[in-house]
């Protein structure tokens, strides 16, 4: 890899351009950003150069698209005349199905592989950047076919992503999507709801009294919708779904409390309690990562 | 006050006992718990010695009920004959309706007030117990008459609870209850539910691909149900309310998803940003309170 083109210099993709230096990597960096954003990351020492998307598409071995779900497929639509048939081009959408789909009818067979990096903060844009953002992360690649995989552009770009510090899983576009949309995108909308049920339950702000996990369940909550608009989107009917589930375990709690019958909600506690305890391990074990 | 006498020596009580020494309180601290547990709350010097119940009761100045929300309702009914009319009787129980209706029917008037500090932590029973626990932490009362704090009794003990680093509130047991079903019982649900549905979608435990929020999010589905089994009991209504306006949320959720509403959505998490950010706002206050 001699040249990396980064389309979007924000949070995810600035971490990667300080990433792969930190890694080793002494090939070009080209940023694709509003000029705003390329001033301020060239300044801050992210990238190495500004250019626009057909220039920096037809320069690059590597083609990183970190922008919001909907522009990356438009991104992929029109860079795809100009990228290099040895070339790879991946991206880091929160969903995946939506842009697979968009990869494979407009980019040649074996270019494109999804990806999808398990890491973030609060704070966005260029200035949050940082090296070790993917260190111990989970980053989830969804190929167009399962064999692609195996190309050797591939393969080096794998071996970047190791040396960043991620774990790589790969894993289909649509089974990604069903995931996701159980373990993060419902997640969201839970904490979303509770956040606006309480604001129009206390108008004036949280009242003095409130449980120690109410910080915890409404932490989420502090996400822009303007985030999250292309991820339900895109994964509409797996969030429904998931939705339709978790709200059918709600009536059958709620029933179960109106009618005090104490055993059905003990089972559901129980059931509860069991992924809980996993949870607490499978954290625990992605810590230990980051020391390997 | 001379002599405390803690009904339930477990993480609450022990940590209250060794708060109280830490504080300055040089009077007598006498347990009322199992054998197996005044023996170790001993041992730990927690407290200064084991009484019976009724023993106990004649004896106190300041009782201290420390046990699960059923358990206290029948201990205040059971040594009510035997309580000083100078005492004052307290507890810590998380719901306060059912419990302030059996003090006021068996008491002498004036001799309770409900109470509920807002701390905790996992770890239960008496070697869990530490003197900082109450520290920067709000302490909720609800007298059975207003004008009862007034008493130089209960002014007394309020000064032993400020002197442990609390921050007491007082107000009514309907509001408590009403406020503590949005702000704690209804989160553990939405917690508990999120936890149940992916221990069904997931049998296998977690799977490696989740967002980052989900641990935040299953954190309270740790608890016991032992622990919730009496304040749903005794808070029924209120959390039943709870949990209709709170569905209602995610039935609007549901449609506006359904049908690509994006406005709707959008004003959804507009109301829940400004919650979460709020609660932000007050953590860090809550956290100065612990420097003051």
């Amino acid at each position: 890899v001699r040249t990396v083109a980064i389309y979007g210099v924000g949070l995810i993709g600035g971490s990667f351009a300080l990433a792969l230096r930190k890694a080793g990597y002494d090939g070009r960096i080209v940023g694709v950003s509003s000029p705003l954003t390329i001033a301020r990351a060239l300044e801050l020492g992210v990238i190495d150069e500004g250019a626009p998307p057909m220039e920096a598409a037809s320069q690059a071995d590597l083609v990183f698209v970190a922008q919001p779900i909907r522009v990356i497929i438009e991104t992929i639509r029109r860079i795809a005349p100009h990228v290099g048939s040895n070339a790879v081009v991946t991206d880091v959408g929160s969903t995946k199905a939506a842009i697979v789909a968009a990869a494979s009818e407009h980019l040649p067979a074996g270019v494109f592989v999804g990806g999808h990096p398990m890491a973030g903060k609060e704070e966005r844009g260029v200035e949050a950047a940082c090296a070790e953002l993917f260190q111990g992360r989970v980053w989830a690649f969804t190929p167009v076919q399962a064999g692609d995989m195996a190309r050797t552009e591939f393969r080096q770009f794998l071996q970047w992503v190791e040396r960043v510090g991620a774990l790589p899983v790969v894993l289909d576009a649509s089974e990604h999507d069903r995931t996701a949309a159980l373990t993060s995108h419902l997640p969201q909308l839970a904490s979303t709801a509770l956040a606006a049920m309480l604001q129009d339950a206390f108008p004036g702000g949280p009242p003095t009294l409130h449980g120690p996990g109410l910080a915890d369940m409404t932490r989420l909550a502090r996400s822009s919708f303007d985030i999250w608009a292309d991820i339900f989107d895109t994964n509409r009917q797996n969030v429904s779904a998931a939705l339709e589930a978790w709200m059918a375990i709600l009536r059958d709690l709620h029933a179960a409390l109106a009618k005090g019958r104490e055993t059905d909600i003990r089972s559901i506690f129980a059931r509860a309690e069991l992924f809980a305890a996993s949870m607490r391990t499978r954290r625990t074990e992605s810590q230990d990562n980051l020391f390997t």
